[in-house]
């Protein structure tokens, strides 16, 4: 499962008194991919998956979908996969389960989604993976490279031409398969969640039903809420245990009175054995504070990061004040394991898919992500729009949109919105993933509702089943599968009723 | 009241065995602007109307809202007029009354419309129109010149692209008048009313409500009705007097057996009084054939248009065979009035207007207008897609997306889709309109309704009010605004259940 929040955190974070945004591209913040970088440790995320039954396909998607300029009649090929062992066909509109990829790569998606998989044999549904335009292998402009070198291309890359790909390919997979009336639903996690809540609110004729799970769709400029990311973060902490928060709340400034010594920064680069010299104590505490973030959020069994990182925060009575670096120490070592050395940009090198979710969220998803006052753990550091503005505009020449989203999608208001329009939405959260802040948290009429658990991380709910899931999760999953089977079943009985023809 | 249809029809008939678009720019096909051709005559559409009240603005408007391109964020000035005078303010969140411009310039809409300053004062509300993006005033690249100049500057005139004006528009107005909680109602006519309807289902956020006044929204290829356009006009011309439609049935073959005469060409420009000599016989089919579908099309009081034509045609008994052209001939003088002679362009003429819609038609707005079988007044020449496809391909060097519309917007089964979702549209349509039969013409749920009347024509019902509106006429109005009323007063109410804040 992708990670949201890395860019967007440490963009406001890395220099605790002032945010910046570097001019140098050494260091700008990245998008960290947790699955993609912890899976040699205790990735408790994905599992190895058969996947013989999936047949891969390439679409010749249109660059631009809202200009009709010679341009904008460039394509690109898109990648789709398709699981048709299950489906009862045409005749029968048997429905479509239809996974909207967020900013990753579809191949760590179909080692960690499980929705699809395990509830498509039930549902006797066909089932499809799109992935989103500029990440894997869908890379518009031939290649990478030239795909995110500039505003000018990544100019392409944005929700509303994702969700018009997803419709274009929806329907082309309808033609194909040569069933007219199908139900669709679709599902998506984190921004993908977004882009399925938002995808059955454009596109109704095409999706019957979303599944958004962990979607923070009010984590917006105009909709900032009360309680940050980091509030979650802290809460989680605090409640696994009040002593490992008290370590991690004191060591912020442990690390500023080392770093401030002759040869500071020397010292904390052998105390976190670092693989190479530090800049500043930013570097320590960027780094740290992206492990707290990394456990909270994918807080979940076997492993329970939050738990592994405090216990080994705890395990050591502190002797002197210096042992509360080794304590915190040692909590990133639990997450991360033992290495010889640790890179403290790892959360941050640059890979493509970070490459291009900077781009998105220099350009219309700015979450306004920081260390609020509530977040008591965090040496304070809020989010400031304005200067999030000035450096996302001089690194890529032009400004964000930061109210775009608001206006295309619209988040202010949501329950007087959309409680006489629209229907078949569910929205799912656990409360212990610091996004659900920023998610719809209550049921807004009677076909668009809120699941929350107390429990839940990060997109836990549509991640593979596995034995030994707690009872809360397999109800929880239970309950979705249940809403969706009713919503196909109304949809079934009105084409009959409409004398709507197979 | 622009006229929707010119261009597609002259494009499918202009010559009647085989459709071509020419590339030579004075051949091709225009749009009509009927009350801008005929307002010097017998034009019953529009009056003159105080507009001492209105205050013209222009709004700075991106080019492109769905592309982050350096080249995207290039603006415009969009004209939009606010009448102000009967608004009750913020304070009590009075509604906003919104119209939606269309092809055409808003000085013609703010003669023509009469919905808005009718009802405004009932309801207290602020009055808004706003013009289309590249019609009247509202023109990127600094000029019409420009603007309209090929694919690469009109690319970015396209209906998603004006949606989304409209939103940015009343989000600012509502900002402007600091009234976060005003709702909106939006009032379009013709495609300017199909403009309403999807902005009520693409932004909700923004319109609580829409009345879409004559809308052929199902007009599209995918849905393409089994009576077309040319089926009523036919229809109406009959009903009006069997005698004129049999006249009009013979005038065809009379034209093309005079036509087919040493001279022929000549003696037709002698009887048709033509300013200039003729290219063929299709000149003046293709003129008749927009005058009788612009009569029924506006047929309406004072002067009734198709009577007016056909009581022209039928008052003098035929002695010889010319005399049916005679008679035809008599037909198209009662509604363009006497002259010493006749631009059989006249419909056709390009002005800015026409050029933008030209390029609106052939790029997403297909709708498959043709002389079909059923529409026995006319020589068959039904829609042909794959050659119009051609000629716009070959004009404009990029093709149309025929199915665009229906990707985006969702044509088919549309009682199935919303039948459960969405809500608060009206669509009107008059019956005698040949528009209507693309129009919604049965209600799809309690509050997506359809209102039709049988004597109704063309975008009639939201034109202003005059003495001697006929009963019927007077009381759909009554009945569009109780319902818009009624949505009104429930989002009140919401918003009190809801204890949202002023």
């Amino acid at each position: 499962m992708p990670l949201l929040f890395a860019i967007l955190v440490l963009m406001t974070t890395s220099t605790s008194s002032s945010y910046s945004i570097s001019l140098a591209p050494s260091k700008i913040p990245q998008l960290g991919m947790s699955s993609t970088k912890l899976k040699n440790t205790h990735d408790a995320l994905t599992q190895k998956v058969d996947k013989s039954d999936l047949e891969i396909f390439y679409f010749n998607q249109d660059l631009d979908h809202f200009t009709f300029t010679p341009k904008s009649y460039m394509t690109f090929q898109q990648r789709y996969v398709i699981d048709s062992q299950h489906w009862a066909g045409a005749k029968v509109n048997a429905p479509i389960l239809a996974f909207l990829g967020e900013e990753s790569s579809l191949d760590s998606d179909l080692s960690a989604i499980g929705f699809l998989r395990d509830n498509g044999p039930r549902l006797k549904a066909l089932l499809v993976y799109i992935e989103h335009r500029y990440y894997g292998k869908s890379m518009p402009f031939g290649s990478a490279e030239e795909a995110l070198k500039n505003a000018s291309t990544l100019g392409y890359l944005n929700s509303a031409q994702a969700l018009a790909d997803y419709a274009a390919i929806l329907l082309h997979i309808k033609e194909k398969y040569s069933t007219k009336h199908s139900p669709i639903i679709v599902i998506g996690g984190s921004y993908g969640g977004m882009l399925a809540a938002w995808f059955r609110l454009k596109y109704p004729h095409i999706a019957l039903g979303a599944l958004a799970s962990s979607a923070p769709l009010l984590y917006f400029e105009d909709t900032r809420p009360k309680f940050g990311y980091y509030y979650i973060v802290t809460k989680v902490i605090k409640e696994t245990s009040e002593k490992c928060y008290n370590t991690i709340c004191k060591s912020w400034k442990e690390i500023d009175r080392v770093a401030a010594k002759p040869n500071g920064l020397l010292i904390l680069s052998q105390k976190f054995k670092t693989c190479g010299p530090l800049n500043g104590s930013s570097d320590i505490k960027d780094f740290l504070g992206t492990i707290y973030a990394e456990a909270v959020q994918y807080n979940r069994g076997p492993s329970y990061w939050v738990t592994s990182v405090c216990h080994a925060i705890d395990a050591n009575p502190p002797t002197h004040k210096n042992d509360l670096l080794n304590r915190v120490f040692a909590g990133a070592v639990a997450l991360i394991g033992n290495r010889t050395c640790y890179d403290t940009n790892m959360f941050s090198q640059p890979t493509n898919n970070s490459i291009a979710w900077r781009w998105q969220s220099c350009s219309e998803i700015v979450m306004p992500i920081g260390y609020d006052k509530q977040d008591t753990m965090f040496q304070l550091a809020p989010f400031n729009m304005t200067s999030f503005i000035e450096g996302c505009k001089s690194y890529y020449g032009v400004p964000p949109r930061p109210h775009w989203i608001m206006t295309y999608f619209g988040t202010q208001d949501i329950k007087l919105i959309l409680k006489r329009f629209g229907s078949n939405i569910i929205f799912s959260n656990g409360l212990s993933d610091p996004y659900s802040v920023g998610g719809v948290l209550e049921d807004i009429s009677d076909s668009i509702v809120a699941i929350k658990t107390k429990n839940g991380s990060h997109c836990q709910d549509i991640s593979l089943k596995r034995k030994g899931d707690p009872e809360w999760l397999v109800m929880q999953r239970e309950k979705e599968f249940k809403i969706i089977e009713s919503w196909i079943s109304m949809y079934q009985k009105d084409l009959r009723d409409l004398n709507i023809l197979i």
